[in-house]
């Protein structure tokens, strides 16, 4: 297929994970400058401002046939609704959580989820002390009312918020069940078909990631 | 200063973020390969585990002086030992938690933190509720405490879990009284002096990479 075959949202094959992990910093940053009422914003000042290079952010964008004229600085309007498009935010998906331990609790809380499409639609628990008790209007069900929901309902992406021990288990039910894309949030290392797309969420990498570059400061002189 | 007047340990002053983020990632799988009892991992193999190109993994071992020789696995164990010292984490550091609602409650019982050298050893919230309860032995205290206890106890590094509203003041009062490292789960823009190192946890980019690796997936026929 030549390149001018894809339509302006199509996505490319090949796109690293670095490049789809900037998309959304890339995207936070405009809506924010969106927010203070920015109309425009140059390669090198977005770049700055979410500290990569400028190269780096130019390449990213020109994946996706670049954001704006060589040379010339983004409109903002117009690169939220690009990215937007691109991660697939314009178009609603359902979503459902299973686990509702702290951590389920906190993300069925986040509100900002609802308004970048992923619209919450079920909740899952083995405990029935949990089971019956809603969360922003959505009743806690058992986990065993969970694969005939994810048909009925279309889900396409469920959040794993359970036990370790009991994540393989349920992984494997929302795939067995049609789920597309799974958020994991259980330390584990859960094995799927490759039709399920995997994205572990492990927290431990940015506490991590902060403790070397605070060593980084205090061994080069950043000191008080 | 020449190349080889560097301590194996210094840390180079100019890592890239990307390599930063990248490290933690390495390390979680080389502690999973050696629970499994792997004792030798070659690049590729490592690389492919982890979803990045060999070549990159051996540039990112490369800045701390690699970790063997040219052509050979790597020893897990001394790869191990190699990226705990790298990030910092055969040293304890003393860390705190602002706000305990569902988030700071989930970050407080995430068991792996104490066993990666990270000691929480405060809790803070304004919630008059909150405050007396105690969660893994510590008691919740009032955040007016935690400007003073952050001096006693040679806190390092402060974990903000509080609403957006509150996150820039309690940075502020973090910042004030000498930590070295904020792990931000708000999503606002804190504004810090250069002495603290702000690490931004934005929750929604791993739900919105998820949801561009499933429309990649589907859109180039990669369905059922």
């Amino acid at each position: 297929m030549a390149r001018n075959d894809l339509s302006p949202t199509r996505t490319p094959v090949k796109v690293s994970e670095a490049t789809i992990q900037r998309l959304p910093v890339y995207l936070y940053r405009l809506q924010a400058l969106q927010k203070h009422g920015v109309r425009r914003v140059s390669s090198r000042d977005l770049a700055a401002q979410v500290r990569v290079k400028a190269a780096q952010l130019r390449y990213d964008f020109r994946q996706f046939g670049g954001f704006s004229r060589p040379g010339q600085p983004y409109d903002v309007d117009h690169a939220v609704r690009r990215l937007r498009e691109i991660l697939g935010l314009a178009v609603p998906v359902n979503c459902i959580i299973a686990g509702l331990g702290n951590l389920g609790q906190a993300i069925a809380n986040y509100a900002q989820f609802a308004q970048d499409g992923f619209n919450l639609v079920g909740l899952f628990d083995i405990n029935p002390k949990l089971v019956g008790y809603s969360i922003r209007g959505i009743t806690i069900e058992d986990i065993d009312a969970m694969p005939a929901f994810i048909g009925q309902r279309g889900v396409q992406l469920g959040i794993i918020a359970v036990p370790p021990e009991a994540a393989q288990s349920v992984a494997e039910r929302m795939a067995g069940a049609g789920i597309r894309g799974i958020w994991n949030f259980a330390p584990v290392d859960l094995r799927l078909p490759p039709r399920v797309v995997l994205h572990d969420e492990f927290l431990s990498v940015g506490i991590m990631s902060l403790r070397f570059k605070v060593k980084a400061l205090l061994e080069n002189g950043g000191g008080f």
